[in-house]
């Protein structure tokens, strides 16, 4: 095989780029794509960093799937449906069996998430990657940060930490058994971004966010946009069996508080809408500004240049 | 100031993201756009790396506005219009003075496509950049690489090989006088993507590309995926006054046929189409494949992967 750009593109991305949106797919100059009559478009960029937001470790499939995850978890976030993908890719060789594994990665994301991938960019230098997703949703249907009202509950989607578990049982901080350890790394590496979650939340939530950085980091966010204050009540934290079970209590509030990675959603309802399945309420939206907890972790939040 | 990746995005970029079309900018989870009624989306996405596709000592203001504009160039090469643009920026540390020229550069790169920046990314690593640029055509009147028949005219717009020799005089291998450096190098750090040519061209032409990796390279593109053959008479090349004053003829028809990063229009034309104002017939479309010309220069068109 020749390992040029073009035919790097054409090898291994190709095949992905099927869809009932599609007018055009990979291999002009742009990809041309046809949305919902009277809809909107959702658009959200996301870059991975090896060494920075994935471990070097990571195979080339999880790469992949993790940082498309990662991306759309953004569209559940806003209640949009996935219409499209695209992916800048930067690395370093073309190492054709890299190449291999992250196109399998790939693949399985663009089917996990129903959206395909439309075009992108290959270049060379060190290893990272910006997926852009693209969604929809109907007109003035979609949900913000700014939206929670004093009254309102404050809830989140399925367990919280894990992600941090993962990461700690990958980079060797955290000794668990294998079961365990299948569990919180799956959970690390391979998110699901909630959209169907997202899209029933259309109706009745207030304000959401996807958890990515961290509960208090992003519920920071949320307070910050709707103007409130948001307090959380740890005791009502959502922990999995698994993460129980692997490590103190102490330690797995602070990851579920600030671990980050877990891409469930967090959301505000009106005090009389019930509950989805799978998520718990663990806290109010009250006047004020800002966010309070009973247990402050030591470290908050992820952020690029402060680290 | 505060260097947190927050409000880096906030402090730099918060401004630019007013349009018509935008319901929701910067600041949420995705961006929210209302495209035109019946359109298309158009979508391409655009990676540049510090030292593989600009200059390390490029000024910050000029790698913005010459990475949105070789962005906005696929729309261009589409006949689209632009109507939003993503930035996901990878930087080794929060520079304010680098990051104060980069956000001058990108408002006027944002102002010359007339489109605003709705999104992106800002993460810590080696220099690097991917724009995504939004267009919209009506339905099903666009350009491709694939329409040309035997018997067209191959044209260009503009003129070739400005840019490559200003990539010369900036890596010390042309001398000119001052004035010849300031057109030349201006070619190449601010190159202006054909927005209204493009548009214009999709009432007539039947093929579009531009010129990015080389006039052969990306000629080879329209042959392939118009399956016709593509012969260029180097003599009706258009090379620029300053080019022809500032290197013999071979060397700037070698920059002209395989220099890139001109950013001019490659299209075909049926043979009864008038020219538009600013372009050249340089070739004809033939039955068969690939491309001809009657020179053959040193170093065909850019690939990162061959270099």
């Amino acid at each position: 095989m020749s390992d040029s750009e073009f035919d790097l593109i054409q090898d291994f991305f190709a095949g992905l780029d099927q869809g009932a949106s599609v007018r055009l797919g990979i291999g002009d100059d742009s990809a041309a794509l046809s949305l919902p009559e009277g809809h909107l478009l959702h658009i959200s960029a996301d870059t991975a960093v090896e060494g920075v937001h994935f471990l070097a470790s990571l195979s080339p499939a999880d790469v992949a799937y993790r940082s498309v995850m990662a991306a759309a978890s953004d569209l559940a976030a806003m209640g949009a449906s996935p219409q499209a993908l695209l992916l800048a890719l930067t690395l370093p060789e073309a190492d054709r069996v890299w190449l291999e594994g992250f196109s399998r990665g790939l693949a399985e994301a663009r089917a996990a998430i129903g959206a395909p991938l439309v075009g992108g960019d290959t270049t060379r230098g060190s290893l990272s990657l910006t997926v852009t997703v693209l969604g929809s949703t109907p007109a003035d249907q979609y949900l913000t940060r700014s939206g929670a009202q004093p009254g309102d509950r404050l809830c989140v989607s399925g367990t919280l930490g894990d992600a941090a578990a993962g990461l700690a049982v990958l980079s060797g901080q955290l000794a668990v058994d294998e079961s365990a350890a299948a569990f919180l790394t799956t959970r690390y590496i391979r998110p699901a971004a909630r959209l169907a979650l997202g899209q029933a939340l259309r109706d009745c939530a207030t304000a959401c966010i996807d958890i990515s950085d961290g509960l208090l980091s992003d519920a920071a966010h949320i307070a910050s946009a709707s103007g409130v204050r948001l307090e959380i009540d740890s005791a009502l934290l959502p922990l999995s069996e698994t993460l129980r079970s692997s490590a103190d209590l102490e330690q797995s509030l602070d990851w579920a508080l600030a671990g980050g990675d877990d891409y469930e959603l967090l959301f505000t309802l009106p005090d009389n809408t019930p509950l989805p399945d799978g998520c718990v309420e663990m806290g109010r939206v009250v006047a004020g500004s800002g966010i309070s907890c009973d247990r402050t972790p030591e470290r908050i939040g992820y952020d690029h240049f402060r680290r």
